[in-house]
């Protein structure tokens, strides 16, 4: 195969290389559990504590407030279940979308369970919620808003700080998270006046950095209990031994791609633009992305054409894309749904999802294979 | 520094390079997200479950029966809070031991929050269990047994097939879990007839493999619920994108060291033997671990050198061990005052754990320092 194009960067994305090193080192030198007493024990915390930093300075905040998870999955699990229970005598009600990852939706059905009511605020056709939708949702015994920052099927932008302005001034005691795993260090995040939200998950290996870690924002004074019990680690609210090398290489990545995030814009957009321009000559192909989408994700739809026959036509010459959420295993999309996609589109879905590592070279390649592709296979 | 004498094996260990090298082939190379629906995606679900079988290979089970977590702390909350939750029409008791790792003991704390009562078996002075213990706290309400194969402190080795062979006669339907993070990959441990237990904890970093990565076994037909929620993955009992360079590094070390058992055990035995030769012609020193100890522990104390002390004296001279837990910090031991060991010995207590990288020329070395720190701290 003469060159590979990764159009599936929201799904996950290749270790940079410099993280890669840094976790290598980590696991075969600096290997202490941060928790023993002698020195190789003080300098696996002290790796860990400059990677808390790096975390903390990508969303502008202490790093004291900055808790490492196995992954976003974790982050947004802890934030739900352990942000509620903490405020379960203040009151029964949680606000979500209907276009949450499944770690948001299927922890709220869980909470549903255990007798909590939740909202899920359907999106307009582009995916988008708006402030007045959410505060229409608020009750006095709201204790919880989860709303993510950028929605990872379609890309499109949520107003989490102007959500979460209002929903203070409504109602001062609700708690409010946003699953950032799509948007960490691609969009500014930094916690406070603009985005004055109590929890915020991120993870390691959309950013280019590891798999299996993540972090958990929890604002100074917000109220959470754990969801894990054990040895005492991060402060009791994460225990178990430590993932050093995953925590280090989630610090370096974050603080390699946020130092880099408008070149990166500009570079994707660039990539997304070339792209649309050539897809909008196609009249076999829908764009399901809104205006206001991340330059990072466009969903498009070529009508009679399953997603997974157009995949696996793809692949074949290199192509890597996705038909949604990587989660979802090609089942049909809820955020297509809950955003009133007919099924015939929602059925023949695309997701291209841009990084770092593409080229503009790659567009032409691309919109030819597609073409290719579309005269091949429709009928 | 000469030479550095690492005895902190049971706190973790370094990543061997096989291990390494595999894991730094699957951040760069074979990233994809096992997940997704195109070849990327399925050569590293083909990955993860290479690495399965070869977990499942050192339990001798079903490859079926492991599901992937990350780490022994959640691979034991998941097996006692899932497998208690799913039982609670059943009973509404557990029983545990005194000296399980804070994973347990945390949780089962928890667990009494929620109503459930739990029963604290009392080890020995050498922290031993006995069947009889276990069969007297039993009850018709017991849903769940929860004991670790060895503890991680003194190294005492518990009957845990014994255990469950008796438990399973006279009440059927108690679920039986077992910690086995220090067990793991050093001694026999394959469940079925002889180790016929329900759910059964293990570890990467313990056995020369990554940090972050762990896993449950769970018999077929087993009862348990998820504690977090998601996108569905390791069906649906532990959801999130599969820590894939982790999954493969840990099921590559425990194949590497289940293969080189025997000659470990024996190594570690002659090294165990060797000190303890030595360390009996030590007045001051009390040997606490009991005769049926595992050969990769051993606790001892210096009462009146308090064990912190004796810890930054020994790194000084590049050796490396423990007070005990790390996840403990230095905190009193709920292990040695459970075995009723006192205050001024457990004040002083020294855990050594030993590796495949140790050798027996460390000995005399050891030897010679304790001996050396004993004159200078000792009034």
């Amino acid at each position: 195969m003469e060159q590979e194009i990764y159009y599936d960067n929201s799904a996950t994305t290749r270790v940079r290389d410099e993280v890669a090193q840094c976790m290598l080192d980590m696991m075969c030198s600096s290997y202490g559990n941060p928790s023993s007493l002698h020195s190789k024990g003080f300098e696996a915390q002290q790796r860990m504590e400059q990677a808390r930093k790096q975390v903390a300075a990508s969303l502008g905040c202490d790093a004291s407030c900055i808790t490492f998870t196995s992954g976003g999955t974790e982050a947004d699990v802890l934030a739900l279940i352990g942000g509620s229970e903490a405020m379960k005598r203040r009151g029964d009600h949680i606000i979500t979308t209907a276009i949450e990852h499944d770690a948001v939706l299927h922890t709220c059905k869980h909470l549903e369970d255990l007798g909590w009511r939740v909202t899920y605020l359907k999106p307009d056709s582009e995916g988008n919620i708006t402030v007045e939708q959410v505060l229409d949702a608020l009750e006095e015994k709201t204790v919880l808003v989860s709303i993510m920052a950028v929605n990872n099927e379609v890309g499109s932008v949520l107003p989490i700080g102007e959500i979460a302005k209002a929903v203070r001034r409504k109602n001062p005691t609700c708690q409010i998270h946003t699953d950032c795993v799509q948007a960490w260090c691609k969009q500014p995040l930094k916690v406070g006046k603009n985005l004055d939200v109590d929890f915020l998950s991120v993870s390691g290996h959309k950013i280019y950095g590891p798999k299996g870690i993540g972090a958990l924002y929890v604002k100074k004074g917000a109220k959470i209990k754990p969801i894990l019990f054990g040895g005492g680690q991060e402060k009791d609210l994460r225990p178990g031994t430590e993932n050093l090398p995953g925590i280090c290489g989630l610090g370096l990545a974050a603080e390699l791609l946020c130092g880099e995030m408008k070149q990166n814009e500009a570079h994707v957009r660039e990539i997304k633009d070339a792209l649309l321009e050539g897809l909008k000559k196609m009249p076999e192909v829908c764009i399901i992305s809104g205006e206001n989408a991340t330059p990072y994700i466009l969903n498009i739809s070529v009508p009679g054409i399953r997603s997974e026959i157009m995949l696996h036509y793809l692949e074949e010459k290199g192509i890597y894309l996705s038909s949604g959420s990587a989660c979802a295993k090609g089942g049909p999309s809820h955020v297509l749904s809950a955003m009133g996609i007919d099924r015939k589109k929602g059925d023949s879905a695309l997701r291209l999802s841009f990084g770092r590592y593409n080229t503009l070279e790659e567009v032409p390649i691309f919109l030819e294979a597609l073409q290719s592709a579309i005269g091949r296979l429709k009928r």
